[in-house]
């Protein structure tokens, strides 16, 4: 370091919840320079005892051993954060993030509900903004959508602007070569009324746009009136090829769903999140209107899983010595990657 | 504000020096809601005592005088910040920021040499540090390039990366529709033999590349080994129409500077700054080679005067209220724009 204003030594990791994305960042982490993972818990009895590099299939024992409990996982040592991948609900994550703060630990969640609470489940966040002041640590719910590439990024891009009168964001993407349950995920191949079915019981939804309205109209300052969020399917125009299968024409090819925060009446964030078979321009794309205009795209879109598990991991440097409190991805130093 | 940690009372402005930029500010500032301007200072007599409305062509006085110096331009009000617009060289800037730093305000400044110092002038930078801790303040240079496009944002790019293998960014600008000073300044119309003169001179050098490579490895933890900053001219291969004058085949079209950072002496780092007469594809582009590889494009670009006056306004907020110190943009909570 040129600036002497960080250790050198590594930061040290408790990971809670060993589930998809818990795996994920084990695996990553034990790839990267800089980091270390110390303990891991998780509360599946079929999992405790095991080492965490069997759980997480990295070919070879990391010498850790699933624990039930943090107390017992720590065994000792003081990490620098917890990686809590437990929960979408901010209700069910609000008991387990009491019980963490309890150790004085700072956490930092890919729970979608957490990364901007306030707006949304303002109590809740004012509980959690509560606990953390309480204990002295932050926590930060952070992911690549909600947390980056629909709200983080596009305010980014508002810094160079003198004036911003409306910020539409897009994220278009094939499922085509996507995995079966993440196909599943979107309805890919349903009837028309099973998709509605769906819809209805809530499993189609992409949660987070709500929130990544409310991050960025908070850090613009701008005062919502009001916001949507609607769930549309898309249909198949014709027969759709799929992996080795067919979704016929008039059945579903995937979702779309569209937030939109108005103020005065007036649509002033746009986010649209569409995921189908058959996408001929998947894209990640931000058109900001002001003064200047910004349009930006990343052409085929940024990989999620891949994303949301890096920059779990790489705001735990952002978290490090800010004051207490609940915060979002606008509140820190800025989050990159890094490598010793 | 949802979350109850911003005072809602406009930010006040000193602004020190009015150039061409600072006088741009000025205007700016005057037409957003959130900030106010309370002061300005020039050390040129012929703008002493008159308003800054006329100054700045405003068409109308704002009620504020230009004073030769801070604590008359105060007149017992204390500014949140001060706007330093005044010279591009850090050396000089220095004995400015010591002088502002003794009223006890915090200072941005669109001095190019000032948005990372470290490792590149690391003597002055922690000179200017020692200054801002002993007088409790924070002290920021940023613009548009360097402070944000050539380094903040792929550095921002990078927080959804589990690995970053390597960095480019191309910046290139078509000059044929830009003013004749900036033309000028890109050298188009010389001749081959002026072009290498004047770069001798130094005259053709965009200040900033070198800055902004070193924010960029020192955020990811990259020790560089080296970095080059290499000047070329870009040569008119054929008769081209620039306006109402036409540049000769074999004279100079403008200039290309490439900035290069090497860990054992691996290209890691590259910035391609290019502007001419007739670039058929100007565009912002960051690539990332890493996991995932990120391409993210701005067509057309992001017109720097206007990004530069605005960024400068925009960081104000971010640096209030941090521990006193030389910040750099990787520092503070993200820089956007907002408005009450």
């Amino acid at each position: 370091m040129q600036r002497g204003d960080e250790a050198l030594q590594n930061i040290k990791i408790l990971h809670i919840g060993l589930g998809p994305l818990g795996q994920k960042i084990i695996k990553y982490i034990s790839e990267r320079k800089g980091l270390e993972t110390i303990g891991a818990v998780d509360t599946d009895p079929e999992k405790a005892g095991k080492d965490i590099g069997e759980i997480c299939s990295l070919g070879k024992n990391l010498g850790i051993r699933v624990s039930s409990d943090p107390a017992s996982a720590m065994a000792g040592k003081k990490p620098d954060a917890v990686l809590l991948t437990t929960v979408s609900s901010l209700e069910k994550l609000a008991c387990q993030v009491e019980e963490i703060a309890g150790y004085g630990l700072n956490i930092v969640s890919t729970c979608e509900e957490l990364s901007f609470p306030w707006g949304v489940q303002t109590e809740l966040a004012l509980k959690l903004d509560g606990i953390a002041k309480k204990h002295n640590i932050a926590i930060l719910g952070t992911g690549v959508n909600p947390g980056f590439l629909m709200d983080y990024l596009p305010i980014v891009l508002t810094g160079v602007c003198q004036e911003v009168k409306s910020i539409k964001v897009s994220r278009i993407q094939d499922a085509s070569f996507r995995r079966i349950p993440f196909k599943k995920k979107i309805g890919a191949g349903l009837t028309l009324e099973e998709f509605n079915e769906k819809c209805k019981q809530g499993a189609l939804r992409h949660v987070g746009l709500t929130e990544s309205i409310h991050m960025i109209a908070d850090r613009m300052k701008w005062k919502l009136d009001g916001a949507e969020d609607i769930i549309t399917p898309v249909v198949a125009a014709e027969d759709t090829i799929s992996g080795e299968t067919v979704i016929q024409a008039g059945t579903i090819l995937g979702v779309q769903q569209i937030g939109k925060g108005y103020i005065n009446g007036e649509e002033k964030i746009t986010l649209v999140f569409r995921a189908s078979i058959g996408e001929k321009n998947p894209a990640d794309t931000i058109e900001i209107k002001g003064l200047p205009d910004i349009t930006s795209t990343i052409p085929g879109g940024v990989n999620g899983d891949v994303a949301t598990c890096a920059i779990t991991i790489n705001a735990v440097r952002s978290i490090t010595g800010l004051p207490a409190g609940l915060k979002t991805m606008v509140d820190l130093p800025v989050t990159a990657f890094f490598s010793e």
